[in-house]
Order: structure tokens, then C-alpha cells, then sequence
């Protein structure tokens, strides 16, 4: 029966119904959201809510900004290929729909396990945020994979991601405003350990096809510029008042001064001083990421430079150096260089943010400290809790020193690292399953065993299959 | 003399004059807009205007999503034609500019006959609206119809469009707050009415232009993802509080939703079970219109993933035979299948939101029952309507049942239907009339006898005309 | 030394230590976004200050605006070239990362002279303005330099820049909320100084490269539609509540019925009646330069529409006449026709700006006319001043006359042209030194020489070099 030969569409439904059944079980429209709440149907001046306090007011430009990264950046970005355009910005698509709506069961289970799950406007977005790991996963095994293997490979993703985010939030403590850590460091050493596990000799054979063709190129610069552009906000989004205020600035600054290093660096290792379109179109944003844990600490505009002056030259000498080396040596084929653009530069943001917290101190942040770094907000019922209490609302924590702070973030990129390649070697092992469909040698990088293609065929060029 | 010769600049021109004139007469800034208000000129501490307050902080953000909708959304999505992606995207931005200003006069008639039309940021907003019914109407003959014929088209589609919304939500006190009847419902039948009317044999001779080319699907993707990330905004732009969340929230789902049973039926309807870059680019946004009209209603989460997941299914079963079908039996070629994405996604918001209506009850919305629901709220004078007031400002309505709510919404979809119909066979008629240069066989669906072309000619392939 | 050899890597990373040594020296955050400061350690209600009015929540969604139309829509705008698309879109982001940088220094020394510079949103905000100006310069020498000589462009206009905005605005008094005079006319002045300075023989008989493809052309629309739905932004960013609310309106009016002229003056002007696709790229936008200085004035609706009306005659006759002209008669070289978007649309803005300056009153403004036009708040100590103070906070003026401030806006404008040509023509001169290598004939308008490229080349057409 057709039905039952086609696993993919057979394994959607199936997906869907039970995401549509678990909904109802459990999840309901918070306060914000919820029309029966008694507040929501009063006046302001008769003690209901303000609505310009609604929640919706204070996250909706920055969640749209973060919105257009998943399904824009990321989905155009990966366009470059030649002959894979269609599955690139289409897979992207349809892994961040699974992706959203599975990260806000697991991520509800995960954060109030037994009660139902409100969703708001930060929900849309943490989940947006989830789907970015899957997505940079996607990135390292772009071209290689069937759409059925991604899907599966984004259901583990998503609950192995939001394991790692409770450990490193909730058991250490770790800050990561712009999850430099959960997202990018993650998403790529997931992603990269999926590769190596899938990884097989005909990944050279069909490097033909690997490449990209001049308009390829541009449509994936509209991805990156996109990322580019709206990176501030996928770094300031959930941070309050001034501490949003500086992510903003430090992530403007950091990427900035990443475009003038990556240009540099570019020109600088070819041999013909030529420029390097994957340069332009991924070592420009490391700045962003490099500088994603830090972005609300008091690391200073200057701070901020030097970041994202160091993250350029990191990237485009992995682009050049690591990814060559990793292919040939490892064996670890990484399509899009997410090692590059999100891994190490994802390591890096998480030491610049162990070196922030090591500094940070309540000179510096008055007592937002506490607020930034909640671990370090003094234990319940002490003097001073109240002490900071007197001005400023904040939960009582531990209180941490600075220096366990720095020695709690390092942990948690450890953790972070560990759970990415465990939970990657799992994942890339199921995926080799015969029963997804991986593709053949000849599929690799290629539309034209998946698609219903305009007669004219690829752009330029009809190469021979 | 050449001026008289050119129909079309004459008519713009003309069409142009006559918009500065009615705008010299009748239209003025509204209070937040305007400086000689005496509220604008003061200190809000000294009894001036709360600047916070001003309605274009309120709107601003959710109405440039929509602008990048109508102008970017909508015209990248129609350029998936490899010769005609000039006049699609420069056609949409004509008509769009066309449709606005006009939007904003006839609006203000039919709102407020007589007195002068004063413009705000909603103003903007709902000339937005009033311009996407007009695009999708345009999707419907794109390719078919020469530029004055279409701006023929705006000028009469306009009109008839703000007459359905008046009808329908003061006559008939509907609600609808994505605009599902009103915009996309109303858009699709008119356009393809005005689709039908036109109808010749030419159309199928052309049909080897009508393709894509693998890049023009990609400038087409832009356009889809684009349209798919910023639709919480078209839905929920002017709800206020709560209802706002909800309509982002409901929308967001829903929309995730249909990209998983879209790419799920566009395979297994497929009998090499391959992806159709159509259902891409079109399917996966039928969930946005899907929930339209009970965006802001308490469907809750799991409701909008069940709409949003038949609403996909509907799409792609919609290209797959409704399109064919039409075209061949009833000779309705509908070149952007509007009807799979407007069209019966429209009509399927209908009646979710008459069912929506049907099961609202003050124990599931509170007061805010007669916010949502203007008609529900108690007649005026009334101890009901005191009762209300004592915890929210509502105006009096009609004091309506649910039963008769769903009444009037069913009855304003019917309505919609035929308004657009009959309004389609006049604008159609008149739009056949040889004064306006419809294009002959050799014309359809290709730019060459428009636009001064690159030399290079159209993108792969020198198809001779 | 290779690195020795590579004078733009070598330029681009001192210039990048240099800001890194700046800033740490001088750049600090201001307090909005200063952790330290005493009131963003408190709760609001605890005398803390208000997140809400945290100037990051009142600018950050325009700023997100122009944000985009600096990096993607002038990026885009300029891929029209079939053989320069990367350096089009690339040395976009180069020259705008390095003008943002800056610009924020210049800005600083020129404004607090001294000081340590303080850096919020509007900082980065200005910034932006000021990489526009230096981009619409980079239009008029499109193809024709090296990145090197862009970057000793950049650095000098940046300066340059911000030295005229100060003369205009501190010392003149004059008033210009878009930046028309500012942003528009400076850059395009600039740049076409700059490209009749390096004009050559060579340029005409590259010609044939010179040219778009029929792709590459809706790569550049891409960029259009970008500037086009958010210029509403630009021109309103930094204007207060109802001055905003109209800056918005006005803009949005100027831009639809300047669409419309466009489209009517472009069949109308050519031959054959055929649609050119060069004024959709660039004349539909010349209504949101046109009405930029007067944005926030009062001129009403019927105003913004005849002010765009004709910005799109005077753009597309500009293409079809001036360019030409320019070309031809004075051996100026306008890539990109910044004259015809930029130049004369800003000389008209200034125009339209000091007449509505003229017109300007208290009866029609309130109080708020000393908002708006600074200079005409009475002299300090005045009854007058004290009389205005006691409804709105006002700083002193110099109590101009209307037609005091229509003189110093049109004083601006000369100014502006006059700085615009003499620091042009000092930066040409420079420019011209052998050092910054100058490319040579065959590499004018062409990637191939600066790029590692695909192997399939360009789209369509192997032209031989």
C-alpha cells in the first residue's frame, strides 16, 4: 500500500496527531494569553491588567527578529548548495515546525513536570530557540541525509537539548543570555557527532555536487544577512531593561568588528588574496555567537570589539585549516562548517563568559548582579538578602563567589559538550538504521531524487547524475 | 502623440491627481498625529498626551511585519515564473501603491460618509488589508492580464472590498479578526471570478512559459517565508491585550502545524512520493488563514494545531485535484492557486470561527466576551450592560446569543462569497472590454513585451517565443 | 612578506586595533544600559528607573528597521551587476561595519568633545545613518574601485559626515529628521565627486559587464523592497510621539504615490513603451528621500502625496535625461544613478523642507513647534520661553522667524553640497594614489580578479574577460 511504503508521510502524521493529542492533555494559554483570567477582562484603572504590561508588548518585536533568523537566516543561509537548495530551505522549514512544537512539550516537562504547561510569548520563543540547535545540527550534515533520518534526528535533538539547558540553568546555575552554550556549542558538537558517525566514502565522490553556483551564493548571503542583522536580538531577547540594552550593543559591536577581521583574514590566507564567499557568508557571524554568554555582562564596548575581532580570525582559520583537517583526518565531514561558525566560536564565547563572570562583582553591576548571576544572590532568610531586597527584587540563591560562578560556567560547557557528543553518537546510530531511508551514494547533495524539478533542471550546468 | 498612445501612464497619472485632490479635501492626521492638538503640545505630567501611549507605539511593530507581507511577502511569493518575475513583483508593488492610498479614501466613505477621513498608523494597517485581497486576486491572473487591466481591477476591487467589511462587520456584527473572510476569502472567489471571465483558450497553448525555473522558486521561497513569519502579526495586529497573545500564540501553532501535514501529503500524494516545491511555497501557509478568523478566540493551542493541520492537508489536496479540475472542467485557471491557499483555507476559518462563536461563553472569556464579540454585549441602558461595565468599558450591543453570533458569522461568509462573486463578474466584464489592452497568446505569462530585458534573455533556456 | 603584500588585510586589521584601542580608551555605556548605575540596580517602584521607558524599548523596534536597510537593502540593491554581485553585497557590510565603528568615535569627538562618549540604541542608531551616507557614495562608484580605496572612502566621509551634520544642526539650527540633507544629499554629492575624480577612459569600454541578468536584477529588487517598506522608519526613528506618528504617515504616502508616478513616467519615457527595470530598482524610493527634511511637518497627507508624486517624475526623468548627460557631457560615472534616488530627490527634500519650515506656525505646531524647529524656542530668560515652558519642556532657542529658518535650512543645503564636493574631491585625490591599487580596465565590474568564484562562472554568458 502506498501509504505504507511512504515512511515519511506515514511518520508526520503520526507525529502531528500525537503533538495535537499531548496538547490537549496538557497545554494551556498562560495568564497573558488567557481570556477567563479575571484580571484580563477588567479595566486597568479597576485594578485588571495593563495591557501595555502584557508580556506580548514587552517580547513581540524581538521574538519576530529571532523568528526571521530560524526560518530566514538559517533556512537561506544553507541554499548555497547548487543542487540543494529546495531541501535546504524546505527541510529547515519543516524540522523547525517539529522542532517548536516538540520542544514545548519537552521543555514544559522538563520545567514543571506533572502540571500543564502555559504557553506565552517566551515560550514561542525558547522554542524558536530550540529549533536553532537542530538547525545547526542540520548544518553539519547538510546534503547527506534522508528528510526522514533529520526528523528523527530532531525528535532526540530537542529532548537532549533541553536536558542540557535544565542541567546547566537550573542544577549549575550557568548563565548564557544568548545560549552561546545551549544553542551553539550544542547544536554543533551534536550535529558534527551525527556526521562523524554517518560519515562514509561517498561523501567524497559526490563532492562535484557539493559546491555552489553564483546566484547559489547570493541566496545564501540574504540568510546570513538576515542572521546578521537580527543576531542583537537573538542575543537580548530574554534579558530585562539595561541588561537587554547592553546585549544589544555589545552584540552590534561584536559583529562588526568580526566582518573587518573576517574580510582581513580572508584576504590574508588565500594565497592569490582572494576573497572567500563562505568567509563572508558564515565567519561574519561568529562575532555573534562568540560574544552570546557575555552579551548582558559589563564586558564594555570595547570588550565587545576585541570579541568579535578575535571571533572572525577564529573562524575563518577554522574554515581554512580545521575543516580540511577534521575532514581528512576525523573523518568528520561538516557541510556547512558549523564547527566554524558555531562551535568554536561557541567554546570561545563560553570562556569569555567564565572570564565576565570571574569579574563581575557588585562594584561593577550595583545589585543587578544578582539578578544577572542568580546563583550568586545570597542564601534565603540572610542579611543580605534583605540588604539587596531593599532596592531590588531577586530570588535568593547561594551565594556564589565570582570565582565559583567562573568554575560553575566552565562545567557547564563541559556538560554541554558531553551531552552533545553522547547524545550525538546515540542519535547518528539510530539514524543508521536502514529503516530511514538513507540516501545513496548518488542522492548525496542532490534535489533530484526528492523533488519534482522544473524542467530546465539545476542552474547552469547539467552535469551528469 | 505618444503621451495619448500610453493608456497606462495616462491612467496612473490621472489616477494619481485624483488621489491628491480627495486627499486635499477630505483626509487630515487623527489626534495622535497630528501637532496642533492640544494634547500633543504639552508635558504628560502637565495634563499633555502620554507619548508611551501614542497609537503608533502601540501598532508600529506588528504593522511593518504586514507591510513586509504585502510588499515583499506577496510579491516575492508570485515570482516563482521563470519570464514573468519582473512584471510579478513590480505589478504587486504598483497595485499595492494603488490600492493603499485608495483604500484609504473609500475607507474612510463607507466609515465615516461626510466628514473629513482622519489617518493614523490603523489606517495604514487596514489599506494594508484592503491591498492583500487585491494581491491575491492578482494571483489568480497573474500573467494573464495586462497592467491597466489590473489596476482597473484594484480600483473596483477596493470598493467592493470595503463595502463586504462594512456589511459584514457593521451590518452583520461578524468578527474576524485575521481578516479570513474578509481578506482572503474575499480576494480568492473575486479573483478567480474575474479569472473565469477572462478565460480563453491561449492560456493552455502558453502553458510551457507558465513553469518555474529552479532559482525563480527560490526568489519565490523568500516571498513564502517571509509571508509564514510575520502572519502572527497580520492575525493579531488589531487585538488588543490578551487577545493579542492569543492570536500570535494560535497562529504560530497553527502555522507549524500545516508545514508538517503539508510536506507530509505533498509525498504521499505524489506517486514517486517527491516533494512539490508548490506545496512548499503556498501549502504551508494555509494555516495562517486557516485560524484567521478565531485567531483571537479561546481555540487554545491544541485547537490551532488541529486547523492548522487540516488546513495543510486541505491545501495540497487542493492543488493536487481541485486546481486541475477547475481548470479543465469548469476553465477557471488559477495561476498562483489561490483557491488552495486562500480560497478553501478562508472558507475552512469561516466555519471554525462560527463554531468558535458557537462555544463562546462569559465562563470561558469573562467580560472580555463582549470585546471580542461586540454584538454579544447587552443592549444599551440595560442592568446586564451596567453589570459589564462596572469591571470593563464596553460598548452596548445587541445582547446576541452564541447560536445567533454563529448565525451571523456563517451568514457573513455567504455574504463574502457572493459580493466577491458578483462584484468578480463585473470587474471581469469590464476588464475584457478591448480598451485595456489585454495581452495576446503570445504575451501570457512572459515579460518580454513589457519590460526592457537584460540581453542575456531570461534564465536557462532561449525558448523562442 | 605575504603579509606585507596584502595592504587591505594589513589596513583593515590596524584600523581595527585602532578603534579597539579607541573605544577602550573612550567608549563607555551610557546609562540606560549601564549596570552600574545606582537607578537600574532598584525596582520602579522602589525610585528604580522604568524598563518600559528604557530607551531600548522605545527605539530598538526602528532601529531594527534602518538596521536592515543598511545591511540588506542597500546590499541587495546593489547586486543588479551580473559580475559583481559578491563585492556589491560584500563590501556593503565591509564599508558599513567599519563606518558604524566610526562613526560612533567621530560622533563622539564632534558632539562631547573630549568627554568620554557615552553609546545607547540612538548611538547605534546614528551610527547607521551615517554608514547610509558612506553606501549611497559606494552606489555612484560601483564596480570602479578597489575594497581598499572604499575603505580610505569610508573613513574619511565618515568624518566628513558627521562635521556637516554638526554645522547643520548645532550651528545653523536647521531641522532635518530623515536626513535628506544630511545622509542623502551628502553621500550622493560626495560619491559623484569622488567617481569624477576617478573617472577613466576604461570604465565606457567595460560596458558590457556593466549590465544586470534577469536574476541578478531580482536580487537587486530584493534590496529595493527592503528600503521601501521600512523607510517609514528612517525618517521617523528619531522623532517624539506625534512628530513620529506623522514622520510615519507622510513617508508612507510619499513612497505609494511615487510608486505610481514611477511606473507612469517610465512607460511613458520610453519608446516602445516598455517598462524599465531600473526605475523600479531605484525611483520608487525617491519619495522617502524627497520627503525626509519635512517628514514630521505638518504638511498633511495631500502634502506627502505630491511630494512623492513628483519625486518620481523627477527620479526616472533623471535616469532617462541626467544620467546620460552626466555621463556624456561632465564624464561623471553614477553606477548605481545615487543622483537620481539620492541627489536631486535630496536637493528637492531640502526644498520641500524649508517651504514647510516657512509655513510653519504655532497655530498649526502647539508648542510643539519648538520641538520640532529648536532654534525658533525664545531666548533664554524670556517671558516667552517661561510662557511655553509652563506646558511643555523646551530648551531655549534664539527665537528665530519663520523665515529666519526657511534661510538656514536652505544655508544647510549649500553647506552640505559645498562640504560634500570639497571633502569629495580631497578624498578622490586621495583615492586616486597608486597605493590603494586602483583596479585595471579588465577588472572593472567584475568579481573574477578579487573572488575565488564558483567553477560554473557567472550566470549565463562565459563573456570573455
Amino acid at each position: 500500500m502506498a501509504l505504507l511504503q511512504n515512511k515519511l508521510a506515514v511518520t508526520l502524521i503520526l507525529l502531528q496527531i500525537a503533538f495535537v493529542v499531548l496538547f490537549a492533555l496538557v497545554v494551556r494559554y498562560d495568564d497573558d494569553a488567557n481570556a477567563a483570567r479575571e484580571k484580563n477582562s477588567r479595566d486597568h484603572s479597576k485594578g485588571g491588567a495593563d495591557p501595555h504590561n502584557n508580556s506580548i508588548t514587552r517580547y513581540y518585536a524581538m521574538f519576530q527578529d529571532v523568528h526571521v533568523m530560524i526560518f530566514i537566516g538559517f533556512g537561506f543561509l544553507m541554499t548555497f548548495l547548487k543542487r540543494y537548495g529546495f531541501s535546504s530551505v524546505s527541510y529547515n522549514l519543516l524540522l523547525s515546525a517539529v522542532a517548536i512544537q516538540w520542544a514545548v512539550l519537552v521543555g514544559g516537562f522538563v520545567h514543571s513536570p506533572g502540571g500543564s504547561i502555559k504557553v506565552g510569548i517566551t515560550t514561542l520563543l525558547t522554542a524558536d530557540f530550540a529549533a536553532a540547535a537542530v538547525l545547526i545540527s542540520f548544518g553539519a550534515v547538510l546534503g547527506k541525509t534522508s528528510a526522514l533520518q533529520l526528523v528523527i534526528m530532531t525528535v532526540i535533538e530537542v529532548v537532549a537539548f533541553q536536558l542540557n539547558e535544565f542541567l546547566g540553568t537550573n542544577v549549575f546555575g550557568a548563565v548564557d543570555v544568548g545560549g552561546s552554550m545551549f544553542v551553539h556549542v550544542f547544536g554543533a558538537y551534536f550535529g558534527l557527532t551525527v556526521a562523524t558517525i554517518l560519515s562514509r566514502d561517498g561523501t567524497e565522490k559526490a563532492a562535484g555536487k557539493e559546491g555552489s553556483v553564483y546566484h547559489s551564493d547570493l541566496f545564501s548571503v540574504v540568510g546570513t544577512l538576515f542572521l546578521w542583522v537580527f543576531w542583537p536580538s537573538f542575543n537580548a531577547a530574554l534579558a530585562p531593561g539595561d541588561d537587554q540594552h547592553r546585549a544589544v550593543i555589545n552584540t552590534y559591536f561584536s559583529l562588526a568588528a568580526c566582518v573587518v577581521t573576517t574580510v582581513a583574514m580572508s584576504v590574508m590566507l588565500n594565497k592569490n588574496s582572494k576573497l572567500d564567499m563562505v568567509h563572508i557568508q558564515n565567519a561574519t557571524l561568529a562575532g555573534g555567537v562568540a560574544v552570546g554568554t557575555a552579551a548582558d555582562m559589563m564586558i564594555q564596548p570595547w570588550g565587545a570589539l576585541v570579541v568579535g575581532s578575535l571571533a572572525g580570525v577564529l573562524s575563518v582559520v577554522g574554515f581554512n585549516y580545521v575543516t580540511p583537517w577534521l575532514s581528512s583526518k576525523l573523518k568528520v565531514h561538516d557541510t556547512c562548517g558549523v564547527n566554524n561558525l558555531h562551535g568554536m566560536p561557541g567554546i570561545m564565547a563560553a570562556i569569555v563568559g567564565m572570564f565576565a563572570a570571574l569579574m563581575a562583582s557588585e562594584s561593577q553591576y550595583g545589585y543587578s548582579l544578582y539578578q544577572i548571576f542568580p546563583a550568586r544572590s545570597p542564601v534565603v532568610n540572610s542579611t543580605a538578602l534583605f540588604a539587596v531586597q531593599k532596592h531590588l527584587s531577586v530570588d535568593p540563591g547561594v551565594g556564589r563567589t565570582a570565582v565559583l560562578q567562573a568554575g560553575f560556567q566552565l562545567t557547564t560547557l563541559c556538560c554541554t559538550l558531553l551531552v552533545a557528543v553522547v547524545s550525538g553518537i546515540v542519535t547518528g546510530k539510530l539514524m543508521q538504521l536502514s529503516l530511514w531511508d538513507e540516501p545513496k551514494d548518488h542522492q548525496l547533495f542532490d534535489d533530484s531524487d526528492y523533488w519534482l524539478l522544473p524542467d530546465e533542471g539545476f542552474p547552469e550546468g547539467k552535469m551528469v547524475n
